[in-house]
């Protein structure tokens, strides 16, 4: 039997986007501001919410804020798709938020098309993607990854305990444990993204297959001098925090160019100096390390590589250092199956594509432990991503959204 | 005549400064909170004002907030005695309060020896003098060396406007033109201060006398790259802010090297990275500079050879770069007479002393250009200074205070 023609409405999908994006937005920056368990990160779930009931579709949460939206069979596993809404601060509007909508966008046009699922559909707007508490909770809690411990000890950048900021709101931290799904019940989980970077756009091809993500290791350093005054203190005598880390920052690309790969990746985005007066030297460098690879043991040999180093620049400023990994997430191989299939669709569609590994780390990648995974990407304008400038054109996103409408087509057995 | 013998008293200074350190003590750090024009600074500076009041001195404040308990002859030039009483932030107990203290002291102590002044003396409490807003205003003001459009301007490392900080409190900012004393008026300016360096106890001598003071240039600098995802934009394709200046910052100590002498010295005590989150690679870094040395011609050097350095630096990391700077201050050399008179009266004292510079900036370097000043430092524990373990033995602050009122009797031509 010829399957009836679906396809995506980018005008609908690009209104939706931006009804996701009245939250968190900053006119003075341009950029969006929804970490996870903010007030405009619980306020967009629940309006995202509200847009799936208003399709039909069964609505629930979890006890880790993830939302889902279930259409077709109540019983039985499901083909999962979505991204997550919560954004890096003054990020850009397409991050996660554009892969939940086309999930959403797939389920209408397949309505439109008058398709009915044979195995359910669930899309699903995940929480706090971009690791404001250190890790990947909403994939992660599906997965039941999340321990006890972790939820007790995970604390954001400014020190705010993971457990305050759902408190703040009247959530149950512990829910987060309740949130894992059983054994079987998800049989696919397909994202779409924002590729983040410059290949697609530079090769000038609409689709990434993505078949392998990187893995992140975030490390949180303290190094531990003398506050002094700048003015009587000899250079030499001094015990300069901020001096260490910069000592230790203008190491990095040496030390990936002896042991990192093209994927290597190892930035120091978040600096706290104490007291971070003028006048004084800093007695204090609390800063953030992301290091990130395709290969598990580029990563490990870097960690140890990049730790060697900060030892070293604090023994040559009269630095004590202290180091808290924060969470390491291991590179990832996506399912080569679902990724053989969405090479297919895209042939038999006319939907030009090619296979790449990601850099960023997605929920996909979480969910490829528990269940086929599979990642598409759509370019991003020059490669710009969590910044205002982000952007990807609709041209590129309607090939992508197509893509995964087949997808969803075939693995949920839809039929007219 | 035999001068009546006049000695400052160790219990009575200790008490007051312990007063003037109940506003803005920090429990949790140890360390205190007076910024210049802060409610803190505010409030110790009426409760300073009243001490002076209770001891009979005739008080009053001028437009920048100077607070001056003038004792003896109500007309004629002055000999002023004093320092400040902001801190940095988290600054110790002693900086500043500890000579503003020590000024009244000897004043109460030629009251109790019954010693009454030919010429009048003037006790000092000096407004914003550790740069807040990038000078040293109290000072300033009192030599007439502020501007209108320099007021208008001035903004603190957060960017608080001075005329802002200024009227939160009800105060008026042109006020401080007002504060300009005629030319005559002062016969000579005193100060003490802890030393905070390393050098009067390394070498166990509780007296130095500066004979010159290092001047400061406060540079502040953007360095602009682009906020981009810290997984996908490969390391050479970054225009990353922080690395840009993790980049010039590990050059300061060849530069120091290339370029300056043991009393040079270049510090970066604030930075501000955006958007400072861990998974973003930083676009901008806003940090501050501070250059000193006791040479003009090696300060115009090292800031010359640094910005040549933050260029590199910049086009290395392909950011764009705005420079301002917010002041300079020329090195000074103090009044030698006045330096003499110090010497011969500590050696009549019995008081162990040595010249030395000063490479911190202070009150009484802004004074030289107006009338003959002098500096008494007192030994630094540690050489730890701007920091909650500044501290100073009172058996060595007892002996400078001492050579402080010796010269005070001296220079007022005291008689009993």
């Amino acid at each position: 039997m010829p399957q009836p023609a679906a396809s995506i409405n980018p005008e609908r999908l690009k209104t939706l986007l931006e009804g996701v994006n009245r939250f968190g937005f900053n006119p003075e920056t341009g950029g969006y501001n929804r970490p996870g368990f903010s007030r405009e990160d619980l306020d967009c779930r629940a309006w995202f919410a509200a847009q799936m009931l208003d399709d039909g579709l069964s609505v629930w949460n979890d006890g880790a804020l993830n939302i889902f939206g279930r259409f077709g069979p109540r019983e039985g596993p499901c083909i999962m798709a979505g991204s997550h809404l919560d954004t890096v601060v003054n990020g850009g509007a397409f991050d996660g938020s554009l892969g939940t909508c086309v999930a959403l966008e797939c389920v209408r046009a397949m309505k439109d098309a008058g398709l009915t699922p044979q195995k359910a559909i669930e899309v699903a707007a995940t929480s706090e993607e971009e690791g404001r508490f250190g890790g990947m909770l909403g994939s992660q809690a599906i997965t039941g990854a999340v321990t006890a411990d972790w939820i007790a000890q995970a604390t954001d950048a400014e020190g705010v305990l993971l457990t305050q900021a759902m408190r703040s709101h009247g959530l149950n931290p512990t829910g987060i444990l309740d949130a894992s799904r059983a054994a079987g019940s998800i049989a696919a989980f397909l994202e779409l993204h924002i590729e983040q970077g410059p290949v697609l756009e530079a090769e000038q091809i609409p689709i990434g297959i993505a078949d392998r993500v990187s893995g992140v290791c975030y490390l949180e350093l303290d190094f531990t001098g003398t506050a002094n005054h700048s003015g009587t203190t000899p250079m030499n005598l001094r015990a300069d925090a901020f001096a260490g880390l910069a000592d230790l920052a203008a190491t990095i690309p040496d030390l990936i160019g002896a042991h990192g790969t093209d994927q290597s990746r190892i930035t120091i985005g978040h600096v706290t100096l104490t007291p971070n007066h003028p006048h004084t030297i800093p007695g204090g460098a609390n800063f953030s390390v992301i290091i990130r690879d395709t290969s598990e043991e580029v990563m490990r040999t870097l960690r140890e590589a990049f730790l060697k180093n900060a030892q070293a620049a604090a023994g040559r400023n009269d630095l004590e250092t202290a180091v808290t990994e924060r969470s390491w997430l291991s590179p990832v191989l996506l399912d080569s199956g679902l990724a053989d299939l969405l090479e297919n669709l895209a042939g038999q569609h006319g939907l030009p594509a090619r296979r790449m590994p990601s850099g960023a780390g997605h929920d996909a990648q979480t969910m490829q432990a528990f269940c086929p995974s599979a990642l598409i990407f759509v370019p991003s304008r020059g490669g710009i991503s969590h910044a205002p400038q982000e952007h990807s054109d609709w041209s590129d996103i309607e090939k992508g959204a197509n893509l995964m409408l087949q997808a969803m087509i075939e693995l949920s057995g839809a039929t007219g």
